[in-house]
């Protein structure tokens, strides 16, 4: 079996398990399953969850698509591959995507993405991050998830946390809010080594982020989703539901991409929220537990040191 | 008095008129006032109308700012100025804005936008424009809607109204969901002549479309604002608001240049709606409500003739 088939089922695996796992905590609601298939070449499983006791709206979706490299690869600084690169060449590229907007609004929203690309002139890279965005922020769940997330780091590489924590900062953010979406968590992109063995050791960190997440997002989950809750925190809820949607629409650049390479614009926005709401100019009161949470939406914090 | 000082003046008084119209057709709900400054040079009056008895959630923009003219407007395409173009200049740009988001489903959202911009190098010139966002689309009121704008346009050049109104259709388009945000309406830019009558009569038609916003819209709201609807129709509107936010947050330019050029958060923002709602692959059965609407929501219909 190539390489990319290899992954190309462990993250189908991934998908399957994740939804499992998920379902089994909610209760009620179990993901439909709708497969898709893109004109260009591949194609992909969505898989979502509506309604349930715990999960209000939810998506889990795997792809794996190729076809001719789009031009924007080889221009865009972040993607640059050299003066020697081979420009004439096919990609491929496969990923679990994740967002879930629990009912209770004591309960965070989670986002996770894993990815692997690669390009017929030899190029190969992982890519990958989870991030949270608790309505209200506790600190102490905040620590947990950070905690998590550097012991998978941690095991592979003593400067990953750091590093990839303060990307998390950095990408998570909306400027116009000057807010970060949530707690953060960890991103990355274009790892990679030409060395096989080195290679292979990027993978399996790449793969414990991927098994990371349903344990450490269900422990949160299970600690937090009988919490009673009010109209007023609901109401909340919608409201940052509304700055992640913000950030998906106007920033997020998986939406982008997807939204300017005619994507499938259902399984790009599964990642909207069945309800958000806005409102003109709210400013929590000072001491409320609303300005507490935004007092925690920004760079820089050490989440793990709580 | 300056020409700008009478263009503000005018519009400020326009934002005023229209504030009563719309409360007085609300009959319970008030518009607040938010007046705001700018560091880098002026501000605005921005006017909120919620939880009404009509209008959910509507914000009536003003402003006049002032300041160094950005560097995109000398590189970007459609402001493109021509080699010969001073680049060191300061600019002044006034506007109105208004969404409104009615809280009966069968009642559409609409917007307008005037503007009026001038540079110390001499340049100046109008834009605006109006659409009309029904959550359900009636023929009657679509074409009730596209008259009063054309009669508006015919008033003034037999041309106006075909080349705005496809303008419009162009402009209020989503083209990840290959949709119109809703009946369009008309849409310019850019309108100048350097003859001082022709600039005259410009302005004139420029400020027919400002009077005829209230009018016109009232005219509809009165009409449907009593029709009863249920949970589902509700749910409908919720969807089709989120269509809007798509279009907002995505493709706007307005919208987009505020953001970019660290605009006053809220008053850009104060065009979403109150509830917005996200589903996953909603499709409406044949031959319903909502699957006729969509039908309407593309490019090229002479709604005139219906």
């Amino acid at each position: 079996m190539e390489f990319k088939e290899e992954i190309t089922l462990w993250l189908k695996q991934l998908q399957e398990s994740i939804c499992n796992d998920l379902q089994n905590e909610d209760g009620t609601s179990f993901f439909s399953k709708d497969e898709w298939s893109r004109e260009e070449g591949g194609g992909g499983i969505s898989r979502i969850i509506v309604d349930g006791a715990v999960f209000e709206k939810g998506g889990v979706g795997f792809s794996a698509v190729h076809g001719n490299t789009p031009a924007f690869l080889f221009k865009e600084k972040e993607h640059a591959l050299g003066e020697n690169a081979v420009t004439d060449s096919t990609f491929f590229a496969t990923g679990v995507s994740i967002v879930i907007h629990p009912k209770n609004p004591m309960v965070p929203i989670i986002h996770m993405n894993i990815r692997y690309f690669e390009m017929s002139n030899g190029t190969k890279w992982l890519g990958g991050g989870i991030d949270l965005t608790p309505h209200y922020v506790v600190a102490e769940d905040a620590a947990f998830f950070h905690k998590a997330l550097k012991t998978v780091c941690d095991k592979h590489d003593a400067s990953y946390y750091e590093k990839f924590k303060n990307w998390a900062d950095d990408y998570f953010f909306i400027p116009h809010r000057k807010e970060t979406r949530g707690v953060g968590g960890i991103f990355f992109d274009r790892l990679t080594s030409t060395n096989e063995e080195e290679f292979k050791k990027l993978v399996s960190f790449w793969q414990e982020v991927g098994q990371t997440f349903a344990p450490t997002y269900l422990s949160i989950v299970n600690k937090n989703k009988n919490l009673p809750y009010s109209e007023k925190e609901q109401n909340w809820q919608y409201l940052r539901r509304g700055r992640y949607v913000e950030f998906n629409l106007v920033y997020d650049k998986g939406t982008k991409f997807g939204l300017e390479t005619n994507g499938r614009v259902e399984s790009i926005l599964m990642s909207l929220p069945k309800y958000a709401s806005w409102q003109y100019n709210i400013v929590p009161e000072n001491g409320s537990k609303e300005a507490e949470t935004l007092s925690y939406l920004r760079k820089g914090i050490d989440f793990v040191q709580m």
